[in-house]
């Protein structure tokens, strides 16, 4: 890997301008191609959330890059997610049992708009901005693209080129299209989508809920949820189905519907957002999939990254953490000093796909989890036990948010499989009455983990017959 | 569903055909266009298997259109599996310790042309040859074809159209392409790809290996398979991977090595075909996968059934028994009496994916069962212990595959769910010596029963979390 030859990157997203300059501190010759205006110059609305939840492994990801102390001023952090009931009760359930374990809220805009500052200060990095790709001929190498500004067309050749287009990403479809060589792919939509809302601040512009947390209004069906910005609002999004139940987003349709709805289920956030109605109508309603795939790369040419590779819904807050942890990822694949592109991408991908493909999985667990279950009262007392273990023995258990959240070194397959199995112990446990709440809590800790491995050594006897 | 109109289906192959002969049946008005010539009147190479397996839930279509008389005669009973060893030395495994429960091997061809003379002495179905649709548009109902014969394009209205039409679907492509509505896909490839050769028949037409059986030597990383035909052949499937191993698809290039390769593996099966190396240099390679997608209709207007709705990996058997049993499934939601098409597809399509879901990841779990699991001791005591219950006690134990294959009113997620259940039951009581197969059998099984039963509730609490 001593040729520094010319890489391409297709998208200056939060990926393609982390990627950019990691390469370009590793000293590669790096051109960038984003669809959008520069946001640092533009208002740009991303159609995309506003602000993000950022945690460990995103963090790890501004370590290696160096700048993890310019991003510490855009964090926000939330310590727990903020319950809000029907009758606008509300209680603090913790991330965690351990106080130095939180996640933050950060905008996307501030964060992206940084990465490409830095990467851009490199010599041997440029942005190309307003420049769309239309295809890629990933034999050739070469990609195409039309330019906004002259209305013109081009094609520009590479050594190597990075999908790093989201998740519709141009280099994925022309995988998929070219039929060149056998592409597994898959695109899953939830019935619900979402829409952006808001709670401006107060007019001295303070905060008009707490400042620190993850709200959420869980209703089984639906839910709503808000993250604090550094402005003082708060970014509130509507978690809805399309077509099912007595409101939905088809059959919502007049501002007496509306007023109607949210008071009725959302009444306290109601209160706070007297601009409700005429944001319902002016933003968009945007729908909300999974996108898996496989292979990433083409031989030694191309590689996806990032969403254009991985797709995935936002309820566990790592879609961002992801995509960044994949540049982390490829960095060590480089250190291990491979001798060609084509055997870095096929290690990086054997490496790093079985983790996304569970990221996908959790976040689609959590959507239940979010809506309904952190109401109820089985998993209540599941949780509550999970946060005095975490408290009392902090050494000795972290549960499955904990492992996918704060535990930057586990993968997500092996978060997801231990957190998984802890759980389904745990409930278990609880619902044949085998652990007493009443019972010394260090001998109770002992039962969860003798049931946790019977259930992986037992799951994992039965995967050799499935494989 | 008083009105009689005019129902248009693309494709006439099994499913097609067969769909074509209930709805003419039920007094529709049937017309058909299928882009391959007239089965019986021209050789077709379908690309697809020659023969196939057909079971129960086959059968039980058969009979709803009253035709299983007349497909007896094709049927060539197969009552196990015979696995071959690396010596040559052969053992039968019974598919079932009922003697009235085995498959059929039938001839893919066969079975079509009968569905078709079914299907077209009726007078309100008729037959189009040799006209390839080339887009559906699904708001309008109306199907672009292509005519071979005189090279013209031309459309056709309809006032429901059903995509019969195989794994790569015109319709489904409509669908994935319009981008009309979240339309969520897969397409999965197993790194295995398949290749079909044969064994002729003895001078005097006889078979020369055991007729009743399907053939297996399964060698872990690949295996070949082989089932009977009414003439005296057998068609022998090869399963390989493209990329993997010493010898795969990719660098079997030299009939030097394809003889090195069948008779290090496959001894006793290259001696019954000294045609083994023009036929593999002769005879395509082709990929398999797996295609879900969801929805399956848009509106009232289209549905897609049969293997356009969900192609599975042929290692359970069950491809054309699954696409025969949407025809019952959509049969029964005639029956009841919605009033409009749009209430029919989205009630057909509630009730039937959850199965046709499940057979293919059923289809899957076979494939690593095949190719190796059937050779390893802790698979065959399970085996030999479910051959034991199913003839010592017919009326209280199915195996996962009995429950698959032979008991066709119980839906596939049924019979995946409580097949699993039990393989893993009596996998874990061997493994933690909990059962010891010197105890009486009753003791055995109800042990087992017990067992199943913990993890389906297990299984079911955990599931309430995961949702």
């Amino acid at each position: 890997m001593t040729n520094k030859g010319n890489i391409q990157i297709i998208g200056a997203g939060l990926c393609g301008a982390l990627l950019a300059l990691r390469l370009g501190q590793r000293g590669y010759n790096v051109e960038v191609f984003e669809k959008r205006p520069d946001l640092r110059k533009v208002a740009v609305d991303a159609g995309r959330s506003i602000n993000l939840a950022f945690s460990n492994r995103g963090i790890k990801a501004m370590k290696l890059v160096g700048i993890q102390d310019k991003v510490e001023p855009l964090c926000i952090p939330m310590y727990g997610r903020m319950l809000h009931d029907e009758e606008g009760k509300t209680m603090l359930a913790p991330y965690s049992g351990r106080a130095h374990e939180y996640i933050n809220s950060i905008s996307r805009n501030a964060l992206n708009a940084l990465l490409l500052d830095e990467a851009e200060a490199l010599d041997n990095v440029t942005f190309h901005f307003n420049h769309k790709c239309t295809s890629v001929d990933f034999e050739k190498g070469i990609s195409r693209f039309y330019k906004y500004k002259d209305e013109t067309e081009f094609t520009k050749k590479a050594d190597v080129i990075f999908g790093t287009d989201g998740a519709g990403s141009v280099l994925r479809k022309s995988y998929f299209l070219a039929k060149k060589f056998l592409f597994s792919f898959s695109q899953d939509y939830l019935t619900h989508g979402y829409k952006e809302l808001s709670i401006l601040p107060t007019k001295k512009g303070d905060y008009k809920t707490y400042k620190n947390a993850l709200h959420i209004w869980g209703r089984d069906a639906f839910m709503l949820i808000a993250l604090p910005n550094l402005d003082g609002s708060f970014t509130v999004t509507l978690f809805l189905s399309y077509d099912e139940g007595v409101y939905n987003f088809n059959n919502l349709t007049t501002k007496a519907r509306v007023l109607e709805f949210f008071s009725t289920y959302f009444k306290d956030a109601l209160e706070l957002m007297p601009n409700l109605v005429d944001e319902f109508f002016e933003n968009p309603t945007s729908p909300l999939g999974t996108v898996k795939c496989s292979p990433w790369h083409y031989k030694g040419k191309t590689l996806l990254m990032g969403d254009a590779a991985h797709a995935i819904v936002p309820f566990y807050g790592q879609g961002m953490n992801a995509s960044f942890e994949d540049v982390v990822a490829f960095d060590k694949v480089l250190d291990a000093g491979y001798g060609n592109w084509e055997d870095v991408f096929t290690a990086f991908e054997k490496e790093r796909k079985k983790d996304t493909d569970a990221i996908a999985d959790l976040a689609i667990d959590n959507f239940h989890e979010m809506k309904g279950h952190v109401n109820k009262a089985i998993f209540r007392e599941k949780r509550n036990l999970e946060m005095a273990f975490e408290k009392q023995f902090p050494n000795e258990y972290a549960s499955k948010y904990a492992l996918v959240t704060f535990n930057e070194d586990i993968g997500y397959r092996e978060a997801m499989l231990r957190g998984r199995a802890q759980d389904k112990a745990i409930l278990n446990l609880l619902a044949d009455k085998k652990i007493n709440l009443n019972d010394d809590l260090r001998n109770i800790l002992k039962k969860v983990k003798e049931e946790t491995e019977t259930i992986l050594e037992e799951d994992s006897v039965a995967k050799k017959m499935h494989h």
